[in-house]
């Protein structure tokens, strides 16, 4: 039977030879993914289970991220939760609050390999599917099962293959590409299919820039993002990791497999405008919309390569004083690169106001949130109305290229 | 007659040819700063009186620091308020969210000279007496008055002059002599006082030091801290202002004068113990006592040589498991040299999180904060109950080499 990507690493966890798109499996979690914000509520589920221990320490990765440092009592309680927890449960892979955002943390400390089943409490844990897991986010109350048994139900995922063919002009990134995707297809065009991002412009990407792809996955409702195990796959987690392996493919001819095709070579930096991420266009027909804000980070475009892109631009140039701007690394070693590599140097220089190491003002949790009536450009993953602060502000997607070129200026730019 | 640098300066301000202790005057104000956290309630009282334009925008200074970037959206509208504000009266004078603590961008800023008169909606306003001007902290009512007219009424203050004579021992710095005063006088021992610092240890402190000591004569009641100006306060003039100034000294027989004789010699390092600043024991007191958090920064000792002192002491090393340690520099411009000297470097290998100018968990704001429970170390100046958190956490406070050393063992810890 020729099976999808989806489809064989599923069957594996559940200990069967195969399986088809639309079976319930029961199945064997990998890497079980938890972070400060929605980590207590998995911890008090499964303190309401009753189990005394969890099922295995060594595959619960606990991550602090989104409220670092605790900007509020509620959060520092939050946090004692988990590190007791932590404690209590043996867990070590444990990062507290100085080391980055958690789908940056779990490939760059070597937590995710090919072939594994991942879960995390966060929406964004598609994200893992660039080096060839099975990732996707679950409910708190889930994980708490998982914690207890180590194992969860998931109806098998139809897969939707983006065949994507061309060269990326200058200045237009994996973000630019995916969110073209997005635009195409609605927020709700793959809606619990397995993403799987293919053809010679993705095998061109970084493994960064297939993050930044597969990150987006659940923007049009896919269940995982996934990207194809090769040779720079293998590269990055013979860096990172030491846990073994395997590599599984998609079967061309599998019955559950949908393709669409996108050609990338004419397509310019796009933009998501309020208040939706499938409200893309192309930079050109949005440019001098003015803005108060601009954000470079979080789990989609808070890597030393975005930060690099926009160090390129801002180099010996100032932030519109219009504008405030906010870096914030994705993690504490793209922090420890940025200074090596001067980054910090350009970005201090130009105005730039550089946070610590966390989600940011992605969710609108406590850093860099927008007052009513303003207007923010962010390179982060979603723009709902609301989600960056005052439900009367606007927010707008892009690159980092776009947010460096905009920050300069005041106005949404092209960077080209 | 014979006068203080108080009643000198508040004299001159009041165009009179003298004045003493005990006498109302109505002083012109030469510097008017206010921040995010208090301007609006400044702004909102401005509009009441009704005056269409401030008295003189040249002398007005508006600085974000308190809550930066935005942690919520009350925050985020106060910005918007502040913002609108010194447009629409002119005030150039403005440092949005990117640049720092108020009382590091005065001086560094150029705004501070010696002779005049400041005042500040912050209670550490008195921070500027190190450049020889009377400084003082104001309610954000009384602003709307000097916002409006330029004046305000003071009570011409005592003066009570620390003597302070010998040498410090290696690791022992200004934030030990001035909790050491404050431990001796007391929270309320110097209440409406102008405190002078002056004497053989004073004169050979670099400025950053004497803004430490003048930052701190708030708690012990001072109206303002002063150090008469010398060589070194002309230096750093010159070296950040383009103003004029006039300086003035204590005439040593002055009616209103109390001394006070303070021995440095045998000083150790000094701890202010919860829940109070005048709570100080000596560092062997106290050393291993568990500590959950360290924060380096505030207008206290954010400074670089705070930077450099801990990074002397952290490097190679790393922050110990339990604990987590936040620096936070006072000013962008510190961040930079920090930046320069390699001093991130070495904080981020050590597993410190470096956070952006502002605040931090001083007051409570929005950085660091603490669970219930928890323990702090901290160099900034207020350890009362919940100010950095909950009202079950305590808070010591230290110079940044206590802090230092204490985060590399997770007890409080003798730098030497």
């Amino acid at each position: 039977m020729t099976m999808t990507m989806a489809e064989k690493i599923l069957a594996k966890s559940a200990g069967k030879k195969e399986t088809e798109a639309g079976e319930i499996v029961m199945a064997n979690i990998d890497v079980a993914m938890t972070h400060d914000l929605t980590g207590p509520l998995s911890v008090e589920s499964f303190e309401k289970i009753g189990t005394p221990q969890v099922w295995d320490p060594e595959k619960i990765v606990v991550i602090f991220d989104h409220q670092v440092p605790a900007d509020s009592i509620d959060a520092a309680n939050n946090h004692l939760i988990m590190r007791e927890f932590v404690k209590s449960q043996n867990i070590n892979n444990f990062y507290d609050v100085n080391e980055g955002v958690c789908h940056q943390i779990l490939p760059e400390k070597g937590h995710i390999v090919p072939g594994e089943l991942v879960v995390g409490t966060d929406s964004h844990t598609c994200t893992h599917g660039a080096l060839g897991a099975f990732s996707t986010g679950i409910g708190s109350t889930d994980m708490a099962m998982v914690f207890s048994t180590g194992q969860l139900w998931f109806k098998v995922p139809e897969t939707i293959r983006f065949e994507i063919e061309g060269n990326l002009k200058p200045h237009v990134y994996a973000k630019d590409v995916v969110l073209d995707i997005i635009g195409k297809v609605g927020a709700d065009g793959a809606t619990y299919k397995s993403c799987e991002f293919a053809g010679e412009t993705v095998s061109n990407m970084s493994v960064s820039d297939r993050m930044v792809m597969c990150n987006m996955a659940i923007e049009m409702g896919g269940k995982t993002g996934l990207v194809e195990p090769d040779q720079k796959t293998l590269q990055y987690v013979q860096n990172h990791s030491s846990k073994s392996y395997e590599i599984m493919k998609t079967d061309l001819d599998a019955p559950s497999l949908e393709k669409m095709y996108i050609d990338v070579d004419e397509l310019e930096p796009q933009i998501a405008c309020p208040h939706n991420v499938d409200n893309v266009k192309g930079v050109s027909d949005v440019q001098g919309i003015e803005i108060d804000q601009v954000f470079l980070g979080s789990c989609t475009n808070g890597r030393i390569s975005d930060l690099r892109d926009a160090a390129k631009i801002l180099k010996g140039k100032k932030v519109n004083s219009g504008v405030r701007m906010l870096v914030i690394p994705a993690s504490r070693d793209i922090y420890r690169k940025a200074l090596d590599e001067g980054l910090m140097n350009i970005f201090v220089d130009a105005g730039v106001l550089v946070c610590n190491p966390c989600c940011g003002p992605c969710l609108g949790g406590h850093i860099g949130l927008l007052g009513p009536g303003e207007v923010s450009l962010s390179t982060s993953n979603r723009n709902f109305k609301g989600r960056q602060g005052s439900a009367d502000a606007e927010v707008y997607l892009s690159s980092a290229a776009v947010a460096a070129a905009s920050a300069i200026t005041g106005k949404i730019t092209d960077p080209r």
